[in-house]
């Protein structure tokens, strides 16, 4: 019931931490669209450990394989099956954990549920099960491009260092010229700093990574339960350790009344309809005004400290573990093409939905 | 695609603010279940308008009328349709708004999406669509109350206006103890003041509504993508003026480091294995741990203002606009039990998807 | 999980045979389409009991009543939700089938299945449900005709009476001109002396719905699981009493060889690629070629005898039940209009699904 | 929109006849379930090519890799990655009708549907991708077995050689003692008599496979939509070139009456309800009854001749076509472990769906 996101492109992944691949099935990309495995392979470095200083030092090529659904270059309809074969897992380095429950991870609750659990570096829950996204967003985003609509995320806030500048005054092409993607520089410089010093302490932290979507059509989402940005929330509070979300002017407007929210419409000079303002981040009713959408994404600390932490083993024993597997001090970085996937396979999706609204 | 919500316990609504009713179609409801139609009226009395002096003067009884599925008391497997005739529509009042696009509202892009639009009280985008899920939710609330699951939600802030108390230290039992449903007595106070000055002056004011489930199983929500967070924030998205979502520590723990989040196991006095805080809020890795389920929800200021606005028409020509409808100065009080039905729905929905969860 | 069929135009159903009333909700139904109730009520007007000798003397007018989706005479884009309230009920008739199970109705296995049972006019699985179906239908066939399809089911078979034309040589403008539905006036009255003759026996016969579909765009369907006569065989087999279903050359050519049912291409006069026959009744590799679609439904007889029949109760003791209950000797001129209406669901869905399946 | 099968054990296919792999991914599968791959093997070993002298001579060794989802022997909960890898691909073959369209196969109609077409052994049409199914079918059919459920599928007909015997005058578990694998001797002996004379023709020929479930739990399937034999139907129908699916008494029962028909209900030796007849099929009003299940599905002869065929180009030239694939002339013996894994889909999916049905 759990592994298929969208309903007009839809994907399936599989694959755990430690098994023998990971992988993704789109099942309802149009025929007839250029997929270029070099863009997939390019987001799929920008996620994947060992990239820096401040990343995970797990030793992972993730190089993707189309086995399916694209011949001579382009999709033919039939779906699209990624698989990126595993290769550094040391398991060894989670045996120790066999029966122990992680704090703040899925350990105990994948146990209560299931009954069994692969403990093997987090098996089914762990982070790495996103690079499969990556890679179906990256075609998602070759989908969205056709229409002239580019995703732009960036880490806006690590721990205490956030980002002050709106978005419109930041230079979004500037996202990947920094080890923590954030266009920014001199809180680029500060995130770092901290980081490293988190990292130093053993210790880790969160923030929030925002997203900014240019050039969308009107017209996307719908009215009741799937607006855009109730889909677009349900992808992003998927993504491991996000626990909250909020677009257009978000908790930080909570003070501020109608009067100064509203988005007065007016009439451009070109002739066109739009609004004044963008306090609604580009959706309004659920459904997408063509203004830029914007919307933040909170990612809590990474669970696993690289020091030793208490907690109890499957028997109730108390236990002291110390983390083996190599983890990241911070998400955010690498978090920031899972963003970007994410909203990509939210609007083809809905860009494919929409063919359906109208006579 | 848009109107149908849940995937075992499902709901499907219909029906517009001003057309001849609303109603949902429950397909899932397990058989056997005593359905009392007193306590769905209830909870539709709580957020139907006219209640008070602080929401909108609207007079509609939202009489709960059950056409199928129930039979002798108790629900049959058949599905469960639920109809609420509407009485008080004054359509008229909207004939000036015909051809307006009211600020921040769905007008323009309904239209933009499908070239046509119902402008009697918004049509399908209006809020009065939400009686039908507070009656489908309170029959959701029937089936999760038989596991002992009580469901909380109440006001926790107006405005500036916040609740600093956890909820730990609120007495729940008195949220509808007052006309803002702010179990916080001296909070609501400052709250129904603000609220009354807004009104004074045809402002509205938003805020947030907390929700805590208490005694839920173990076990709830799925690994990936419908982790059980991840389907309470599309369910909460989906409530009209919701812009953001957060659960357990939430935003206002940003700036928090991983050691100080990380709920450390324990073993309590009666042997069974917990967690010695709830930073995760009930959910770890996308699946209930048995602890109390909590998050908050965003609510932006209602957009129509008791003022003139601006604004253009169809044409693009600017017009000003005089709300003629009767509105909400504040949609908290009212949206207190549309955060518990939704909640419900979704608590329902993991109940029943997980039964499939083990051999 | 039950009462919705269709995936872009969706269509959930509710209602028992002897509730308050039954309908249905299309969700998915493009903006702009013109919505004809008196079209509507038409084909409800063929299925509804009472008609004719030889059907059902149940009175019930089956008034169509619209109460939402559509806003001066066009769809809007919100879901339709038509409902037909049920008048002529005579539950008592059943009242002493309470505890018995009819010889080959549902009754035995819906209580097996749900403990409960609502046993008044055999409650969800009456056939009357159908006539929910039929609504929605009619507005499917109001967006199947905007692209020039025309659907037309006839009775093909009534127990040994069998329609040997084919349904080249009918005249498909004549189904509607007797009692029976059979475009074939020598059958048909053979059909119709036969269902009299069966009626005054207290007995009931089966036979066939042969289904063809004019006009059709190629393209329809999808190459593996959702085959486009997968999902009629599917939308049929939802028909109360049907047990089987073939197309183009069917169950009647298992002893041909390839080389007499391959479907040769040829170029026509007008230089369009088309086949010289069409044994694959407008079907290759589950998508549609634009030939006429044709196929053919199996109903066996009606279960309730208009005499005593023996059975058990639920305690399992021997009983007599002797109807009371008003029935058809023969479902078939009734279902006629049942099979369109399904029809013309699974070709709208397929039309609106076939949007997104190219660039 | 079109490869996923199943709504609570599904499952998501890819790949392609002369891709680099074809798999199966199974969503839902329950935690816990001994996951035998030998017992999987064998069930391909039943479907693969080049197993004796009436089949096709492609040799395909069909070996499954389980890639995700079974930890140590057992399914975790997690999606269940099945893969298959081609190794006998000869596409060369198939280079000299890249531009054909071959008389009832799915070139032409895919190339209408998505303007593009993967030429290569029909692509994702070819019947190749049933393997997907077989082995995501072996392992629903480890989950029914748990329940006592087995399954009987077998060759009723070869052209106009038929098994006459009722399946319970049939030694079910002769079914592989034969290359046609029909548990009837002499029939089977015919059936291989005719498809050796027919390949020697050139020619295809086609017949039907029946299929017994013994041992169901009554209560499985729904009322309307998801009736257990639409499930089986749409599922059948999803098999390459089957064109029709009866059930119970089916079309054969055509010519009887009600009084012949109905499944009279007494209570047998041991106190349990029961019918003294089946000619329901084990099904009632879409449901289980308790009693044997089963169903008739009809194969139209295979559409590649093994001689020349006249047909079109692209450009709607005639041209004529040899076939260098290598072809069955008659696909029986190969179906009937495919209809077997198909019905094993179906009823796995409606156990899990039927665990939500009562309180």
């Amino acid at each position: 019931m759990s592994n298929t996101t969208g309903s007009a492109f839809k994907v399936t992944t599989f694959g755990e931490s430690h098994g023998a691949a990971i992988g993704a099935v789109i099942d309802g990309c149009p025929a007839g669209l250029d997929v270029n495995s070099a863009y997939i392979q390019k987001q799929l470095d920008r996620r994947k450990p060992g990239q820096s200083a401040i990343t995970s030092q797990r030793k992972e090529d993730d190089k993707i394989v189309i086995l399916s659904g694209v011949y001579e270059g382009r999709s033919t309809g039939a779906p699209i099956a990624l698989i990126i074969y595993n290769h550094d897992q040391r398991s060894d380095d989670y045996q120790h954990l066999k029966d122990a429950y992680r704090p703040s991870h899925a350990d105990f609750t994948w146990e209560k549920k299931y009954n069994i659990r692969d403990e093997r570096g987090g098996g089914r829950s762990s982070a790495r099960t996103t690079a499969a996204l990556v890679a179906a967003g990256a075609i998602a985003m070759q989908l969205t491009g056709r229409s002239g609509i580019s995703i732009h995320s960036y880490v806006s806030q690590v721990g205490q260092v956030k980002v002050e500048k709106k978005y419109q005054d930041l230079d979004l092409g500037q996202i990947d010229n920094n080890l923590v993607r954030c266009p920014d520089e001199t809180s680029a410089k500060k995130m770092i700093e901290l980081i490293e010093k988190i990292k130093s302490e053993g210790d880790t932290i969160g923030g929030s990574v925002s997203c900014v979507i240019k050039n969308p059509p009107a017209g996307l989402g719908e009215p009741l339960y799937n607006k855009l940005h109730a889909d677009l929330s349900k992808a992003m509070m998927g993504i491991n350790a996000v626990h909250g979300f909020d677009y257009g002017a978000g908790f930080e407007s909570i003070e501020k009344k109608g009067s100064e929210l509203n988005d007065v419409f007016m009439t451009d000079s070109a002739g066109r309809i739009t609004t004044r303002t963008n306090f609604s981040g580009g959706i309004q009713g659920g459904i997408s005004n063509g203004n830029d959408i914007f919307f933040r994404v909170l990612f809590k600390p990474v669970a696993t400290l690289q020091r030793e932490q208490e907690t109890v083993n499957k028997s109730g024993e108390k236990i002291t573990i110390d983390p083996k597997g190599r983890h990241d001090p911070c998400v955010l970085p690498r978090a920031v093409p899972i963003v970007d996937a994410m909203a990509a396979l939210v609007i083809a999706d809905h860009i494919l939905l929409n063919r359906s609204s109208v006579i």
